[in-house]
C-alpha cells in the first residue's frame, strides 16, 4: 500500500480546507477523461482514477495557489493536469513493471490489456497538455512539459541502473526526483505561479514539493523493506524481487565485506534469488544499520521540506502543508 | 514497407526546396532527444528516428509555414515536434501490435525492450511539448494537444474496433483520421498559424493535410492486401492475421453472402486461421471489387486534397505539395 491511499489527519483536514476547489478538479477531471468515440477510455482512468487515491499532487497545487492568495479558477486546471500526468506514469508504470495490483485492485493491463494502458496513458498525457494550455500561462506550460520530461528520463534511468550494483546513491536520488519529486515539485510551483506569487516564495514552493517528493519516494522504497520493524509483510520485497536498488540496498552494498559483495550480486545482477535470500538481504541491512539510515535520510528530507515552507506567508494551509511533510514520514518514524 | 520510405521525385523535390529548413529540423531533434542522465533515450530514439524514413510530416509543417510567407524560425521548432510526437507514436505502436520489424529493421521493443519503447516514448511526448512551447504561441499548442489526444483516441478505437465485423466505414475513418490524418492535418495547420496566414488559408492548408492523411492510409491499408495487384508479397496479410477491419475488408464484409460472411466471422472475430485463408479473403475481395473500390476512395482523397491546395496562394512549394499528393496514390494507381 502506497502513502497515498492511507487516511491520516493532516491529510484529510487538507482536503477538507480544499474541499470545495476539489470538488471543481474532480468534475473537471471527468468531463476530461471522457471519449465521445472511444469508450474504453473513460473505462480505464475511472478504474484508475476512482480507485480511492488520495489525490495528494492535486491538493499540493491547491493548497499552492491558495497559500499565496490565489482567487482565479486555474489552479483547478492546474490539479487536474498534475492529476492526468500522475494517472498516465501509473498506467505506464504498470506495464513497465507487469503489475498485477495497485491500491489493493487489479490493475488496468491485467483487467483490460497492456495496449490499452500504453494507448489511455498517451491520451491523459495529451488531455493534460490541453488542460494546461486552458490556463493561457506559458510558464506553467514549460514547467509541466518539463516535469513530464523529467519523469520520463528518471523511469528510464530506474530501468537501466536496476540490477546494476555500480548505483550510487546520487544516482538513485536522480532516479526518485525524475520519477517522483519532479511532479510534486512542479505541483506546488505551478500553483505559486498562477497564484502570482512572487520568486522567493515560487522557489519555497518548489523546495517544498521537490523535497516532500523526494521523502515520499524513499519512505516508500524503505516500506518495501518493511519499514522501520523491518518485517517481513505481505508488500514486502517487491523491489527486491525486481532487483530494483533502492537506498537500503545500496547503502548495504557500499558497506558488503567480500562474501556479502558475492550474495547481492547474484540477487540482485544474476537475479539467481532462492527462498530465505530476502530475509538475509534484510539481515544485511539491519546489520549496517542501512534501514535506519534510510529512515533518516527521509526526515532529514522533511525537514528540508518544513524549512522552505518557513519562508512562506503564514496561513492555516501552511500548517496543514508542514502537518504533511510529517505524515510522510509517519509510519517510518 | 510504408509509403515513408519510398524516395520519389515529388517528395525529393520537396525535400530539396526545404534543405535548408530541414537541416535546421535535424539538428534540433538531435539536440532534443538528448538526455544528460539517461543515455539509453537517445540510443533508442536514434535507431527510429536516423532510420531513414522520410520526414513527411515535418516537410509539411516546413512547406505550408513558407508556402504563407513565414520568414521566422520557429516552423522548425513545430516541424521537430511534429516529428517528435510522430516517433512516439511509432514506439507505442510497436509495443501495442508486438511488431518486430520497422521499416526494414527490427524494432526497438525487440532490439531493447517493450519498457524501453514506452518510456522512451514518453520522453519524447513530453519533449514535443516543450518544443511547441518554444514558439510561445497558445494557438498551435492547442492544436498539436489535441491532435496528440485525436491519435491516441483513434488507437483505442482501432483496438475496441479490431475483430469486430460490426465496425463500419464511418469507424474505419474515424480511426484513421485520428491515428494517421490528425497528425497531418495539424502538421500543415500550424505551419499556416505560425505562417500568419488568413483563416480561409489556414483552413485550406488542414484540409490539405487532412485528405492527404486519409489518402495515405488508405494506401498503406490497401498495399497491406497487395494494393492494385492483389498480388502476395512479404509485406501483405498483416492487417488481416492481426485482424483489423480496414477499408477492402468492410466492404467485403458489407457485400458478402451467408457463407462469405460466416468466413469472415471465423477469421476476424474468432480469430481461427487456416493455410490458404488470406488468398480467400483476397479473392472475396477481388470478386466483390473492393479492392479497386478502395483504390477509387484513396484517389477521391486526394482529389480532395487537391482541391484544398487551390485555395493557397501560388507558389512553388504549392505545386510540390499537389504532386505529393499525387504521390501518396501513385503506387496503386
Amino acid at each position: 500500500m502506497s502513502l497515498d491511499d492511507k487516511a491520516t489527519k493532516p491529510h484529510d483536514r487538507l482536503a477538507q480546507a480544499l474541499a470545495e476547489d476539489m470538488a471543481a478538479v474532480n468534475a473537471l477531471i471527468r468531463e476530461r477523461m471522457s471519449s465521445e468515440h472511444a469508450p474504453r477510455i473513460p473505462e480505464v482512468t475511472a478504474h484508475l482514477i476512482e480507485a480511492g487515491g488520495k489525490r495528494l499532487r492535486p491538493m499540493l497545487t491547491l493548497a499552492a495557489a491558495r497559500l499565496v492568495g490565489y482567487g482565479g479558477p486555474f489552479h483547478v486546471h492546474l490539479a487536474a493536469t498534475v492529476e492526468f500526468i500522475h494517472t498516465a506514469t501509473l498506467l505506464h508504470d504498470d506495464v513497465v513493471d507487469e503489475s498485477r495490483q495497485r491500491r489493493g485492485r487489479p490493475t488496468a493491463n491485467l483487467l483490460w490489456d497492456n495496449k490499452s494502458s500504453v494507448l489511455v496513458g498517451d491520451y491523459l498525457f495529451a488531455r493534460s497538455f490541453q488542460l494546461m494550455t486552458d490556463t493561457g500561462n506559458m510558464r506553467v506550460m514549460e514547467i509541466l512539459a518539463n516535469a513530464s520530461a523529467v519523469i520520463a528520463e528518471g523511469e528510464v534511468l530506474q530501468l537501466t541502473a536496476a540490477q546494476n550494483l555500480a548505483t550510487t546513491e546520487d544516482i538513485y536520488l536522480r532516479v526518485i526526483r525524475g520519477k517522483t519529486a519532479a511532479l510534486f515539485s512542479a505541483a506546488t510551483e505551478v500553483g505559486g505561479i498562477i497564484g502570482g506569487a512572487p520568486e522567493d516564495q515560487v522557489q519555497a514552493l518548489f523546495d517544498y514539493g521537490d523535497a516532500l517528493g523526494i521523502a515520499f519516494q524513499i519512505v516508500d522504497d524503505l516500506l518495501d523493506y518493511g519499514g522501520k520493524s523491518a518485517e517481513i509483510g505481505k508488500n514486502t520485497g517487491d523491489d527486491f524481487r525486481e532487483r530494483k536498488l533502492t537506498m537500503p540496498v545500496i547503502k548495504a552494498v557500499a558497506l558488503a565485506d567480500e562474501a556479502e559483495r558475492a550474495f547481492w550480486k547474484r540477487v540482485i545482477e544474476k537475479g539467481d534469488q532462492q527462498d530465505g535470500d530476502l530475509e538475509h538481504a534484510m539481515a544485511l541491512m539491519t546489520k549496517h544499520g542501512t534501514l535506519e539510515a534510510t529512515r533518516l535520510a527521509a526526515i532529514g528530507w522533511t525537514d528540508t521540506a518544513r524549512k522552505a515552507l518557513a519562508k512562506l506567508p503564514d496561513h492555516p494551509l501552511r500548517q496543514m502543508l508542514d502537518d504533511l511533510a510529517d505524515y510522510v514520514v509517519e509510519r517510518v518514524r
